[in-house]
């Protein structure tokens, strides 16, 4: 049986959980892949922390470079997070022909073009199905599972910590400040939050499943991305009331020569099977043009499951190592269409909304607003205008109600430029909320 | 670039379609797998009927023969069904070395044993993917994906024409009578539909799973399976006042030493993931000890589906051989506990229990089969008894009413007892419809 050495960098909730698996699980993971996977060194910052898991002194390094420059290590596991360290690392260790596997999205998102391309130069693999969704096996799926397929649409629910915050919204009713808080006290949350509840996290992930789908590397700058922090509980009210669960979903689609990537607060209606997503649990819906629809449902994070997509990786690339293979069992790299995605500009976008208006609570308001609709070519498709939920305009104390609109299909410029007039024509007192829908015309 | 030559047997919905996937989406294909893959020859049993997809003389072979005696061929791609015929072809073709591609999980279930063992002595690999839920892909899953987990139960719904039935006895109130002929008309069902209806093609396709997460062959002989020909609409109705919806559910679960493997009808709670997987959709669960609880969903069955799924297999299984490799690289062999599965006896069976009872409508019958339960130690969660639903027993013309009896978790041979008991003191005027119940406690 061939041996498989590794090393792992950052010793944390993922780096653990590696050892531990490989640890109590040893047997039936050498059963079922005829490896022998041991566990040669790690490295972490500080070895003087409390240790999640407990590693035997000799395995401990002292520096990143007693791994990246070992001539018995085969792969380098990089789950220690951020960027400049492990970019550093990785394309380090690239050069002295490790192979690698990470669970780090936001670099490969934002660096993944360097890598991915040294990768090639020097005929290492690179396995990342622990960066999106966690345990879900859907990197796997997309470029073996589903290759025979021209993917037209790939989107999901890529982060738990929204997707807890949104569910204890909508089912509970609590505000956003609450839900995060609590989501926090459960450990669903960080201590710093910001790059999950501002999208930015689920933006990582869908550039990469984009990248795969479309077969071109992304430039991550130029994604949509829109977070949940403004989401008031009023709109998950009246979306319920319409039909509609929120979501922070992340959509690739393709127009032919373009690709459209956004991260944004999405409407879903109660049939789809996305809204029924709860919780901490991720999902992933993938079109192709011969497999129709399939959907990919599990954990998103967390130690175990995570560390069970880690795993997956050490194995097939061990099988190329115990083979004595370079990428040579690659199938679908990152850009197998060898030019850059062209991304849709935000203008361009085309898609369903719902509007909510806050306006004084006087008849002819909604013919107002709906003729400036028409003046901009958006089709109205549902409108609620409520009595009960009154309440007084600030300055001048007057009565003002939420009015919602729910469009057919509209682009995203007409849109604005509609809601631009409206807001200066006074016919809504504040700015209105926009929420993007997803749903069949 | 590689190329590899395939052989085609069988030349219907899923062989023509996956010549025309190889067709049109050759470009895309090729970029994302980097192997030519050719079709040499097709050989089905009678070209002059009408083709699903033209396809050039040149490669219509006359005999089989001319197939797994070809030198050039790589894979031998069998998709014409069937027991007898495939067995010999596809033992042969192994002998002559060739790799094999099969969608048919009657064989495989029934056969396995010979064939996956024959493979290993002549280190040929057998894709099999599109073979268990058509185009998701659940056996890539389940073998690498998943291969750092110790799989507790895998359950899903596996057979599309049966949960279209159910889906329109549930939705529509049709009886089975009336959606089986819908389902037909739709070509949703096949002219015989027996081995979808009475629960054998689910039993194959779990049996095949169970060998997967389990690691041992099964003796298809000895799974239990029950299927939907004598399902009452009055069942589905009385089922969802208690909340639940009626799946055909194929059920693999670990108990240690024993597995328990069975098809059968079954009630789930609403909240269950599955219980929302309608029409001809298959979707299977699997639950990891590291990963926990995982979905796959997508459709079952179809031409260009399935052959998503034969073609995944056909590039996978090129690498290896673009790589001059036997079965080095596969990961999960069907026996990777080298041992076959021991089955749990259905009388060991342990779950929850609905019941339903014909009975006179008498006061004091309830309290005398709830005695009887309580004898056998069987613990009731529930009760329904309907004044309104009555019909006169047949003979003597005396008012019957349904009652139900939702049970809590009990074991079959306490509730066969029980049931027997009840029978014979002619407290239930019918053999009562008995329908287990996937719950939590
Ligand atoms: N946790 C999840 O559920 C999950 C899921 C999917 C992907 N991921 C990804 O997996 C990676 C690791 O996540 P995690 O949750 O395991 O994080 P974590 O618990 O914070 O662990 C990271 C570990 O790496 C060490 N580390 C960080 N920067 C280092 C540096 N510059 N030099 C040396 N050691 C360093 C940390 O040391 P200190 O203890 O000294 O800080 C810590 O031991 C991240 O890229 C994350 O995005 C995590
Ligand atoms: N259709 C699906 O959605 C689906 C999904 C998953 C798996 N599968 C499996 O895929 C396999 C093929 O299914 P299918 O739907 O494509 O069936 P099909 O449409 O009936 O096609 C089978 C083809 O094989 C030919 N054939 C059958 N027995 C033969 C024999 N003894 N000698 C020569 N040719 C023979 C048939 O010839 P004739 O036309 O002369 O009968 C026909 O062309 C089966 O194992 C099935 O279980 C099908």
């Amino acid at each position: 049986m061939k041996k498989i050495n590794i090393g792992i960098v950052g010793y944390g909730v993922v780096g653990s959980s590696v050892v531990k698996i490989l640890d109590k699980d040893r047997e039936i993971i050498t059963q079922k892949s005829g490896l022998d996977i041991n566990v040669k060194k790690v490295y972490t910052r500080n070895w003087n922390r409390k240790l999640f898991y407990p590693i035997d002194d000799s395995k401990k390094a002292k520096t990143v470079d007693e791994i990246i420059n070992d001539k018995d290590i085969d792969i380098v596991v990089e789950v220690a997070g951020g960027i400049e360290f492990p970019y550093h690392l990785i394309t380090q260790a690239i050069k002295n022909r490790k192979n690698i596997v990470t669970a780090n999205k936001a670099l490969l998102a934002e660096k993944g073009k360097d890598i991915f391309s040294l990768a090639q130069k020097y005929d290492v693999r690179i396995g990342f199905e622990a960066a999106v969704a966690g345990g879900i096996p859907i990197i796997k799926a997309l470029r073996e599972g589903l290759v025979a397929n021209d993917i037209s649409k790939i989107y999901g629910i890529l982060n738990g910590t929204t997707n807890y915050i949104l569910t204890s919204m909508y089912t509970e009713g609590k505000s956003f400040e609450q839900a995060l808080k609590e989501a926090q006290e459960k450990g669903y949350a960080e201590a710093d939050p910001t790059l999950d509840i501002n999208g930015t996290d689920a933006a990582h992930k869908i550039s990469i499943l984009a990248s795969l789908s479309f077969g071109g590397f992304v430039d991550f700058s130029q994604v949509y991305v829109e977070g949940i922090d403004k989401i008031d509980t009023l709109d998950i009210e009246l979306g319920r009331e319409l039909g509609y669960t929120l979501k922070l979903l992340a959509i690739a689609k393709s127009h032919g020569e373009e690709v459209e990537i956004r991260v944004n607060p999405t409407f879903l209606p109660s049939w789809h099977p996305l809204s029924k997503v709860d919780g901490v649990f991720n999902a992933v819906m993938v079109e192709g043009n011969n497999v129709g629809e399939t959907m990919f449902y599990g954990r998103g994070a967390g130690g175990l499951p995570t560390a069970s997509a880690v795993i997956s990786d050490i194995v097939c690339i061990g099988k190329s190592i115990a083979n004595n293979l370079g990428r040579d069992l690659e199938i679908t790299s990152m850009d197998w269409k060898h030019k850059d995605l062209t991304l849709t500009k935000v203008k361009d976008f085309y898609t369903r909304y719902y509007v909510r208006f806050t306006v004084p609570d006087i008849t002819g308001i909604l013919a107002k607003i709906a003729s400036v609709f028409a003046k901009y070519n958006i089709s109205i498709a549902a409108v609620i205008q409520k009595e009960k939920i009154l309440k007084l305009q600030k300055e001048t104390k007057e009565k003002v109600v939420p009015l919602v609109i729910l469009t057919h299909t509209a682009s995203e410029n007409n849109i604005q430029l509609a809601i631009k007039e409206i807001v200066s024509n006074k016919y809504s007192v504040e700015n209105p909320v926009i929420i993007r829908v997803e749903d069949e015309e």
